[in-house]
Formats: C-alpha cells, structure tokens, sequence
C-alpha cells in the first residue's frame, strides 16, 4: 500500500483516499493541482510529513500542467501554484518546508527552458519523497534506542505509514521496536473527531502484526492511573524553536496525564517539521475545521442540528511535557531551544 | 419531557428512550421487570440516580406483575426481582441503595397482604422519585453559591435532567447557577462512546437556554490552557467513603488537566451515590461493555472490524483531585472521610 507516489508516464500523483480507509482502499489519480488543493483541504491524504511530500509533487503537478510559454509567465503561474499549495492547511510546517524547497530550485532555474524546470521539479518532489522514507527508518532506529522490552505505548491520531512518505513517524519508531521484539503492546486512541487512530492506526498496526487495542481518546488517562502504560509516542505537525509543538488535538491532554504518571511522552519528527522562525508554540497557528466533522460520523447527526461547536485541528504541547524528541538526525533533549538549533548546524 | 414516571393506572413504568434522543422523542411503556433489566443494560434509561429511580420502580412493578398468593412465595419471588435489577449493571451505587430500600420495606411487611406491599412499594417509589428531584434542585441551591459570574463551566457525560428523576445533578447546579446569572458558557463534551455529552446534555442545555459548545472530549485540556474554562462540574455513579469516585470514562483524565490548571473540579451526587461500604475508589467495580459501542456509531464501522478495544464504562477519579463534593445535605470538603461521614450524622 503507497500513500502517494509520483506516476512518471501521465505526470500525475496516485494516493490512496484516506477518508474511505479502513472500509474501502481506494487509489485516485489526481492530474490538476486544484484537485490536489481539494484532497489535502478534505483530508483524503493527511499527515504533516505526507502533506509535505503531496505539495512537493504538487509543484511538479503544476509544472506538468502548464501550457504557455517559457520565461516569466511560467514562474507567475508557479507562484500562484506555490500560493495555492500554501493555503490548503495552516498548521503543519511541512507542507510550506516542501512548496518553499521546490520554490527555491524553480527560481535558481528560472531562466531555463519550461521542459527543464519541470523535470527538475519532478525529480525533486521524488527526491522528497525518498529522503522522508529514509528519515522515518532513521527516527526508528533513534527512537527503538529509547524503548525498554515489554513496552506498552500510547499513540494518538495517525503518524504512521499513512501520514509520511512511507513507514511512518512515531508509528515508524513502534515497527522498529516491534520488530526489535521490544512492544508488548499499542493503545491506539480513537482520535475524533475524524478518528485517524480508529480508521488508520488500528488498520495499519494489524496489517504490521503488532497486538493493538483501540480506546477511546478518554481511557488513556485511566489506564495511566492503572500503571497499564508505560510510553506515549506521537507524531508532530510543527516544532518550535522552544520544542513546543502543534499536533493533533488531544495530544496535549494525554501530555498532561503522561507527566502526572511520570510516563515518558515523545514525539517523533522529521527536522522538516521544525519551524526555527517560530519561537514557541503560541506562534503556531492552530486551524479550525468544520463543525460537522464532530456533529456528524460517516454523515450521521450524533448531536442536535443547532448546537454551537468548537473543532480545533490541533493543540500545542510545551515543551516542559516532551521527554524527548526523535528526528532523522538524532534523539534532541531539553534544553531544546539548543539541541534543536544544534540539528541544522549537524552539531547534534 | 420526564426521564421516568409511574403510571398508576396500568401499574407500569413509562420513561423516554434516551438511545434514540435526541433524534426522536419516544416513549415507552414497560410493564415486566425483564423489559426493565433490558431497558437499563441497553441504557434506554441511563445515570446513576435514574436507574435507581428505575429500580425502586422496578420493585413495585414486580409486585404489580404478581400473581401468585399471598406469603412465602411473594417474598421468593420479589427476592428474584431485587437479584435482577441489581445484576444489570455493577457501577452506580444508586440501584443497589434504591433497591435495598425497597427490599427492606418489603421484609418489613412480609406478613401483611400482597396487595399492601405492592401499594406500599409503589408509593415508596414514587417516593424516592420526588425525593431525587428535590435533591438535586437543593444541590443545585449549594452548588450555585460555589460559582462566580462570568463562569465557563465544563460537564462531561450527562448529569442532567435525564441522568436523574429530573433536574440534574451536575448540570443542575448549572441550571441554577444559570438562573442566577453566573453561567456565561458550558463546554459540552461528546463522551464517546455512547456520546451522552452530544446527544442529551447538548439536547437538554438547549432545551434551558444556557449557552453551550458542544467539543470533543480531548479538546477539554487545551481548552483550559487557553485560561478558556474556569470551573468543571460532573456527576457521580459511586462515591467511596475517602471521596475517591467513580464517573463516567473520561472524568479522570478531566480531572488531572483540571488539576494541572487549577481550575476547581466538583462532583454533584446524591447522598444515594455514597457508598461508606467500599472505602476507595480501588473498591468500586468498574463496568466494561461490549466493544461494538466503540466499533461502532449509529450502527456504522469506524475501524477495522477485528481490532480488539477496551471499554471500560467509567473510570475513578482520586479525592485528591476533587475540589468538593456537592451534595443535596451540603458541600463536603476534604478530608472527605470525615466531611461525608457528616452527612449521614446530621452533623455535615
């Protein structure tokens, strides 16, 4: 199963919808960077990571696409593809790490010839691509290092195979360790309101042959109280400078409890979801989505019509709450303003 | 709309089916004690103070279905009665203490005619029903005095006027903290799994004109964060005698982050809720209920169909996390061995 990949021979993307997941594994192709735009905004691929590796093959897309003249009219219509990209999701660091690094390599070749741009902007959407897998392998490694044998871990929402390139983010770090012989067992908690850890981490953890229980997002706590957890591991959708960071909603309650347990809590990352340019996690914008994601499941009313609703994406962790953070380029601990810093100058 | 009512002319129980609200307003008509025991397993009725009120009723109603002679045989058989109701469901310490109440009326009348035991029970019922209501309307006169103007109050669950003969426990301290102005928002959580939150306490706030935002149950955490909440109320199933409780799923987890935050966290219960036999919250049985209420949402699939869960019904939130226990005699404080022991000298 591949979340997206680039389709050399039409230039379009196939990905798997993830909104008919588990129930049905359906593959679109999509061949217009509106569509692209759509399936990220209704979250058919999700996942900071994935959505990162999407735009970057949405730059490509757009090139593909395009039918005019060399010169200045291509890049203005690049930029308004790059805006378009842009705007689909506020909150993961990714998606704008992805269209800025394409941005960057269409501007150096500006002046040369369309054909040339767009196979460049191809083989890097690849190159993303590539490099993303590699790095969830690699934050396996970092992250197994830190799990002790009988493990019971928490995760929350989707960081696996689903939300990345491939393998998967925290997900990556419990395959390894299963693999390693170290998980004793997965509490994957629901995730509502469009319940990614029921829908996608159940159905790729039992594909994985790793023993998982699914809960519902307010039994983590409990099971803590009971000395029935013993690590908590999620993924990220933008890091701070300070190690605070943005992830799926109800990331931070379960912060919350795993330090009143005193159970480790991780997150595990590629460096391309840290944001050096925001210092902390207030700088983070949060998005709201659509009321009916919680008034309505599988399209049926769970609530009254009229009732007022509250629907933010995500929740920031401070970073006092994160034991550590695992990343492609090694395990950062607090003080993370500097172990953070230290991974872009390779002083890791 | 009443959660529960006798109907004196056909000797039967007619109650609102809450598994169907608050799509549609139905009610039924139970006339055998194994529509009753169906009715509170499958939660058509459901809250610790009405399934005792239930089960008081369903006292009388086994007394109304009798046909036998008078004697020996009615006490076997009201006996068998008691062991039904009680073996529905193992949490809220309300049936068992409605019950007993019931069951020691009828040892005491023993040897007096069927048909004055039955009558006796039917008013003791009736009794217990308009005692609950009073109760709560008293708590909500103690609770009220516990807010201030401007509150942004947090319920999970519903403890409100279906959770209970009517009025409310939780949110009837919200009503009457409401009445007198203080009320400027109540956050609604959903309460997966069976969405009490959603469907009822969303339903019945509504219904009262008291502003309120339905959220999912994580977002609680980050809510109080933001400074968004200042106060969170919640009802009880069991009280132990050291003021540990037990609550709906989710009401620990809520706990810690209101502790992590400083936000005051009461609990609103009858004195029928308290159970001075179990001496903490480790004593208090916890229900688990079949899987398919995570599984599943109206009816639909939301994971895989072979994931295993875990669902436990209600969790235990510790007395060291609880700011005060309101009940209809008075607010206890800790240290709550003493202050609930109070309650029943006449001394609280």
């Amino acid at each position: 199963m591949e979340t997206i990949e680039w389709l050399d021979d039409v230039a379009a993307i196939r990905m798997i919808d993830q909104t008919l997941l588990p129930y049905r594994e359906k593959y679109i192709v999509i061949r217009r960077v509106d569509d692209l735009t759509e399936a990220i905004r209704v979250m058919r691929i999700r996942g900071a990571p994935a959505i990162g590796v999407a735009a970057a093959m949405g730059m490509a897309l757009g090139a593909a696409r395009y039918s005019g003249k060399n010169g200045g009219d291509f890049i203005k219509y690049m930029d308004e593809v790059a805006k378009k990209l842009i705007d689909t999701r506020p909150t993961a660091s990714n998606l704008f790490w992805a269209v800025e690094r394409q941005h960057k390599k269409l501007h150096r070749m500006r002046n040369r010839p369309v054909e040339q741009i767009r196979k460049s902007l191809v083989s890097e959407a690849k190159k993303i691509h590539r490099e993303d897998i590699a790095a969830n392998r690699k934050m396996g490694e970092f992250g197994a290092k830190l799990l002790r044998r009988g493990s019971v871990v928490i995760t929350h929402c989707n960081a696996g195979s689903l939300a990345t390139g491939g393998y998967g983010t925290a997900v990556g770090v419990i395959r390894t360790a299963a693999r390693r012989g170290l998980i004793s067992k997965v509490y994957v908690s629901e995730t509502r309101p469009r319940l990614q850890g029921a829908r996608l981490t159940a159905f790729e953890l039992l594909k994985y042959n790793i023993p998982a229980t699914l809960i519902c997002d307010s039994v983590a706590g409990s099971l803590m109280a009971q000395g029935k957890i013993n690590c908590a591991i999620v993924g990220a959708d933008r890091i701070a400078a300070n190690g605070d960071f943005a992830n799926k909603i109800g990331t931070y309650s379960l912060s919350v409890n795993a330090n009143a347990h005193g159970i480790p809590f991780y997150t595990a990352a590629p460096v391309s979801t840290i944001d050096l340019s925001v210092k902390s996690g207030s700088g983070i914008p949060i998005e709201y989505r659509p009321d009916d994601e919680v008034r309505r499941i599988n399209g049926a009313l769970i609530c009254p019509r009229t009732i007022p609703v509250l629907n933010p994406a995500f929740d920031v962790t401070p970073a006092r709450l994160v034991t550590a953070i695992i990343t492609e380029r090694g395990v950062c601990y607090p003080p993370y303003k500097n172990s953070l810093k230290n991974l872009f100058n390779g002083t890791s």
